[in-house]
């Protein structure tokens, strides 16, 4: 059901058990299967430890009146993505695309029968075993592998829309991102849909999870409208600094950190030497992709403005991750670092860019992930040679993320509002909304207002 | 010797071994053995990082003037508790209890012979190898996994008992709980002892560990009486906020993290399928039973107090996932998600009732331990029917406990003394007790005194 | 090629795929390569960990104007190490030492033809299979493994140097240890050069790692000099304590838990009931000897000054694991207490000394890094016997690298200059080199300045 990457050399992942036979016997299936169960379980859970790693990005880049309240979305959304999901989003993904536009609208996504009867018995018989084994790894170590996906997509929003956005409204959209949206054009590649059948390739989702949460984040702001006094009537951006980089800082190694699992665990497999080799390629090439992209963005920003930006650093080394998502398993460690350093660039030439257009992105994700994840998915190409399919998905992604985010934003934003009051606004959302504190006995100072 | 599920699903974990033969004839034996003793380490790893999550959730929940106490504290009692269960502990609860009330008062304990044996030897013999193998996984692995639970359970009263109790005693009370007072009520469980014989069940601990501690806190708690102020003379509740919300929202990530090791790492085994499918199933049920958890308290804290409160919904993942901790495979995770969300629920009800009886929980642990722990544990009997085990089981090691821990901290308080002075307290424990501050160059504000 | 570790366990780790036949015929050598391939990678990460967890720890230890300044060297640092050690560093400390001095100078380490061939292939042969499973393990998990760890060397120095060096000149620095220094020392131990052949025995690099970068971290201070006003006229020490103590305790964690992947991954291989049981002791004693290490700490601080101090207990905690770091499957958890707690008391013993030399250690790394991985490595000796091999080794290491530091921070100091301006050292780095400030909306107090 699962034909997450069609690369060749990703197709080792789910069709290892299939080819078993002389050349893949050394491993027991019994065996692979409770590998590539495990490889699922810890990869997902790093992944899921990029929640955290937003969460502490994000609150080290808004400023302290509106701290507690991107906390509060940033675990929020991570819990409702997962219910989500498991509600209808995995079976729109997953089950019976077959080639098409959507998967199966049914609810719930459970542990087989199967799975249930042998850790039910008493004494397992053979028959059980391989009724289970067949499946190639535990039914709930994919889903919570897949899951903690769409977390990381409804994550990216967050930051960008920051500091003036409705809690509750922005949770709605969390909802029908999570529900639908994501696992709609997610179903057109990882589900087997048309996307995948003209063979766009994109490994662990560059575009499927990165730009896709961009282009919602790039609507919701531009729907959304900046906030108050960022950009001046003279046309001058006045810096709204974030209030705490050394959590901006811990925020990028939790990312860092969990894209070992974003990417290595997207092998979808351990239990052959050539998915433990490829997992290999793919650690020790994400790592560099951030390399390349935070020294990049470091030289750009000496260069170009005389002093290293922190923040820009930052951005950099999550741009090179970014970058190198849609094919972390390139034969060697320079092209990783380039394709990483190009996405560092990339984002230190957007932020003013996007500053320009007077699109307000409180944490610069739209530099940082929508940006790279097109540039890496497209650099895909440079090896497979299909730069067609990799064109049509980029847009046709961006088009049906871009429109239905639109629907949804607009949806909200003339019925319930999406945007809290300018008193509220000038207040901070923590006071407004939750009515409390991020920082409650530290003295803050005039950039507070 | 360890027992520690007695579920027909957890008997999978020490038994798949023994039962090995045409069933289970696919894993090797070394192999399962290394596949189960990683498992240990990795998920061990995980709850070790608990500490970190309590350090961090603690830090953030009291004000800044106890702040250095309570890092130092966490740190301490991870560490004390470690050599405790080294001394003592683990002896107690895992050797010769056999159906009984304790286990063996002997000292140490440390790799096997056949461990060392096969690890020296130039060439390993097959009976080398055999010796070690028959064991199931590597003895330390065991011990480390078990270990980092007992500090789990020492780390509940720190938070509740915080900004005014005593450093030493504090770690003397450690010493006793995770010498004594937690192997021997974890030895009527999990090390075959009579609650074992009677069917009571609990997975990974909402009692033993979760519910344990939350007694020790609930005990210490009214013993050492409440902060200066926190209770008016007109029964009026003066809050005590948080200082820095960031932190604790790092904190719940990290617990949350951790939670998939404490729970899933439970399952005591990786190497069969059913072993690694049950697996799965715990990391997908202990997942959404946080987000039920989370959700619920949110749409509760709306609903009674027209705002979202940021550190309720924190402590509501925390009881989802306390709650779930009985029996995180249930089938379906819906059932998951209902047991966390009922969890939640409980939590936001306790935090007032709690306050309203003058037991000054400094960071809402009984709340958020104690009473989702009973919960989860006796919902354990919606499934298995048996009520009675479970209700008796509850009792017995809450009566256990309580009355122990109050003993010790009596003793304590008539002897050393548990609390600080009324200057100290005034001054703040970072001052008084550790003579430095956590923040010294932030200008701290009114709140703090 | 790498026989990073010649202990007689140690060997297991390479060797046990060699000595595969009767004794080790339980695990399937494909299995094998993909255990030992997930268990580098798993633990590898875990080592990158530790690069968030020094950028906490320093973090919280410096003063606020210069926090930004140590969040970007810390991860700038991690990424600079892991370019150089691909580009020459990996090759110089493995391939082609034989008992030498220096392994080949040649560029870049990628996946071999082999792994390329099998991840390619759409269809494996026997052939393909055994040609990668040969080696072991996946070369680039291997890899990710090892480069992980240059990168925790050149983390020390950052600390110690902090709050008045320059930071390009410093990431020049941290160029030449990465890509030469560190690699050429490497090589001699572990690299099979000539310290390995006399039977100098460093498990995971008490010497190799943190001796290395203490001897850099002492050099670079002594050529640097103390931060103004640190030391009076009088010879008084002037205080400067650190500015956020849970950001240090949450580093400390950070540390520990990555600790588990640095010794532990040094057994170097996972797949026999050998390396699991080996594995095993080594996360058991890596925890104790922390737990030793902080015990004493805080006794001895309480002793000495009558209160416990918490950064003196972080310092022990490290030192505890730093001393293990040579010898972690000591075969009693006692030992390893033992050997952890003399590693606390010699930090605690140290930080005064050090002061007192006018050597000023902002974060205390040569008194938790350099003395406790000295002791630790020369308590190999009490085991093994080898006292002129351990001691030559630390007396040999130690020559090396001080001497090629001292000449690379004395050129650059007559050239770039390494030191930053007496004003802006009384602005800050941050504003200073950075443009920018940690905390812009946080009051700062006096001690600021």
């Amino acid at each position: 059901m699962n034909v997450r990457k069609l690369t060749a050399a990703g197709a080792l992942g789910t069709a290892g058990l299939l080819v078993a036979g002389p050349a893949f016997a050394g491993v027991d299936p019994e065996t692979k299967f409770a590998l590539d169960t495990f490889s699922f379980l810890m990869t997902g859970a790093l992944v899921m430890w990029m929640a955290a790693g937003f969460a502490m990005l994000e609150s080290g880049l808004v400023r302290t009146k509106n701290t507690a309240s991107i906390c509060l979305k940033n675990i929020a959304l991570y819990a409702i993505a997962g219910i989500c999901y498991y509600v209808v989003g995995y079976n729109l993904m997953y089950v019976g695309v077959d080639g098409g536009w959507i998967g199966h609208f049914s609810l719930f996504y459970d542990a087989s029968p199967a799975e249930l009867t042998l850790i039910g018995a008493d004494q397992a018989t053979p028959d059980m075993v391989a009724a289970v084994v067949g499946n190639g790894y535990a039914k709930m170590s994919d889903w919570f592998f897949q899951m903690v996906f769409v977390a990381t997509a409804a994550s990216i929003a967050s930051g960008t829309m920051a500091e003036r956005v409705k809690i509750w409204p922005f949770l709605v959209f969390v909802v029908i991102l999570t529900a639908f949206i994501y696992p709609i054009q997610g179903s057109w590649v990882w589900g087997g849909g048309w996307l995948s059948e003209m063979g766009f390739s994109d490994f662990a989702g560059s575009t499927l999870v990165h730009s896709c949460g961009g282009w919602t984040a790039l609507t919701g702001a531009i729907i959304l409208g900046a906030r108050k006094g960022k950009y001046g009537p003279d046309g001058r951006v006045n810096p709204m600094p974030g209030a705490n980089l050394p959590l901006a800082t811990l925020g990028t190694f939790i990312l860092w950190l969990g894209w070992f699992g974003f990417n290595g665990g997207s092998q979808l497999a351990l239990g052959s030497a050539a998915d433990a080799s490829n997992m290999a390629i793919v650690f020790a090439n994400t790592n560099m992709a951030a390399a390349g992209g935070i020294v990049v963005a470091m030289l750009m920003t000496q260069l170009l403005y005389r002093k290293i930006d922190l923040t820009m650093a930052l951005n950099g080394a999550i741009a090179g991750l970014v970058a190198i998502t849609a094919n972390p398993d390139v034969p060697t460690i320079w092209w990783a670092i380039l394709i990483g350093g190009v996405g560092g660039l990339l984002t230190v030439l957007c932020v003013p860019l996007v500053d320009k257009l007077k699109i307000d992105d409180v944490v610069g994700a739209i530099s940082a992930h929508l940006v790279p994840g097109i540039w890496g998915t497209f650099a895909v190409a440079f090896e497979d040679g299909n730069y067609k399919a990799q064109i049509v998905g980029i847009l046709a992604i961006g088009v049906f993320v871009s429109v239905t985010s639109a629907i949804v934003w607009l949806a909200l934003k003339y019925t319930v509002g999406i945007r809290v009051s300018a008193e509220e606004e000038e207040l901070g959302l923590d006071r407004a909304e939750l009515g409390m504190e991020a920082y409650p006995e530290f003295g803050l100072g005039s950039s507070r207002a």
